[in-house]
């Protein structure tokens, strides 16, 4: 419990962190922001591709994880909202990028960060729409539900890696392309690494620190939060048992729930009750053996 | 069943691939390959980073999920000895860049690529030395290992998907570096893109497919192989029991085995009829109930 509190806290804390260096590097390093087709417009592309494919995507999908109060719905709802204003922003950052390539004769998508960057954005979108119609939309059915679910949680993961690959790529781009001693610039080379190159370095392995503590906090299955796992399951296979058990003082507690195809086994006392109390349960079997 | 094996097929055949647009690449598009200090044996990097940090080391960390009927023991030695050959063609990759660097006067470990790279081999090294002394060597106490054994495997994910960012913030910088239109070279720039950019951004996506698809096989807990994640946790907790339910037929089998502390909850009958063999199970409890 304490642990998820701590990875938690320090996604947090790297989310600022990522937002703020990637703020103070096109606003300070890069000259500032502008909405003119100029290289000023440009700027706006980092800032709003890290903000939304990493922060805010990366803060929605630990948010099943976090051990708030929430009921399941309000869960539900701060998911899809901070994953809604990360397709606007990724929209709007793609936008800058092509602006500033069309004010300045560059082609689109020549570049392999550009082709992992807009396969992530088009993914990225197509995970959002199909995840508010089906999980948001209350006339879903609930067998499509269960059946997306999986691939849905995994196709979010993946897009949130393709996220890392494309910022980090992109950064990489923007310093090789701006840091090379010509385009009338007065900064040193990024071979010199000057103090730009050492502050956009770090804000990628910022950024990559936040992805991995991210997909720490997805990877541990002991975090999982059961009443969101599975409430929308139960209908799944009527004949299909729930099985939970509960290992303390040498004893072994069956929990046996019709109705319901998932199962829970662990050693955790607090998990345990917690499902007691979510399934309101009838039925308990304790049974002590020499087993 | 089914399912494990073709996604294990398809990485087997995205390795080949990956493999021969990296040969390809360095040894048509970029010249050759010497081990001269030249930019021909700089060539040798893109093909040994590739090869060892994505190829071996994304077919080393699947091959515990793969049902192949080897013992335990030859499962884990083809584990090291793929890694190992990993970790000296990794060191040697980064010797060729080091080499073409010093040879050229150009700095080491400027870009964000390097300082990805270079992180990646370390803790890559790191976690190969810290698995061979835990698991390979037959002193190591057993609680060590169980122990250890989550967080490696742990590791053994971000270490790939750090190599993936590696590769492909690599492969991007290599283009950007060379298709620039200087360097005396007469080959069109980047923004035009010429059939090697096409065809070093497709080695770049075929990377991160291989990537996806190892991600896949690895998250998907069902294809875990209860040979492999059991035998190694028998004495942690002797109290606790090892509880098995196959659900078919409407019938809740209950397989009880002192002195193991894993779970296997799942409604696999051919799973469940490997653990009653495995096991050499001496009690089952069948009990149809009216659940």
């Amino acid at each position: 419990m304490r642990s998820i509190v701590s990875f938690y806290l320090l996604s947090v804390w790297l989310s600022f962190l990522c937002v703020i260096f990637v703020w103070l590097w096109s606003g300070t390093w890069r000259g500032g922001f502008a909405w003119d087709g100029s290289f000023l417009q440009f700027n706006w592309h980092p800032v709003l591709m890290v903000t939304s494919l990493v922060v805010l995507y990366g803060n929605a999908i630990v948010l099943y994880r976090v051990p708030l109060t929430w009921s399941r719905w309000r869960c539900k709802l701060s998911h899809a909202g901070l994953l809604s204003v990360a397709v606007v922003l990724s929209v709007l950052g793609v936008c800058a990028a092509f602006d500033f390539h069309r004010g300045n004769n560059i082609p689109h998508l020549y570049s392999l960060h550009s082709w992992i960057g807009i396969s992530t954005v088009v993914l990225f979108t197509l995970q959002w729409f199909g995840g508010l119609c089906a999980f948001l939309l209350p006339w879903t059915p609930l067998a499509f539900r269960v059946f997306l679910k999986p691939l849905h949680v995994w196709m979010g993961t993946a897009i949130f890696i393709l996220s890392l690959i494309a910022s980090l790529s992109g950064i990489s781009e923007k310093l090789l392309l701006t840091l090379n001693g010509r385009n009338g610039s007065n900064t040193e080379p990024y071979t010199a690494l000057p103090a730009e190159a050492l502050f956009a370095n770090s804000l990628g392995i910022l950024v990559v620190i936040f992805g991995l503590v991210v997909l720490r906090i997805l990877s541990n299955h002991k975090w999982k939060n059961p009443q969101f796992e599975n409430e929308s399951d139960r209908e799944r296979h009527p004949g299909v048992v729930f099985c939970c058990c509960c290992p303390s003082a040498s004893r072994l507690d069956l929990l046996c729930l019709q109705g319901c195809s998932s199962a829970y086994l662990g050693c955790n006392e607090w998990l345990f009750e917690l499902l007691l109390t979510f399934y309101q349960l009838e039925s308990v079997w304790p049974f002590s053996s020499d087993l």
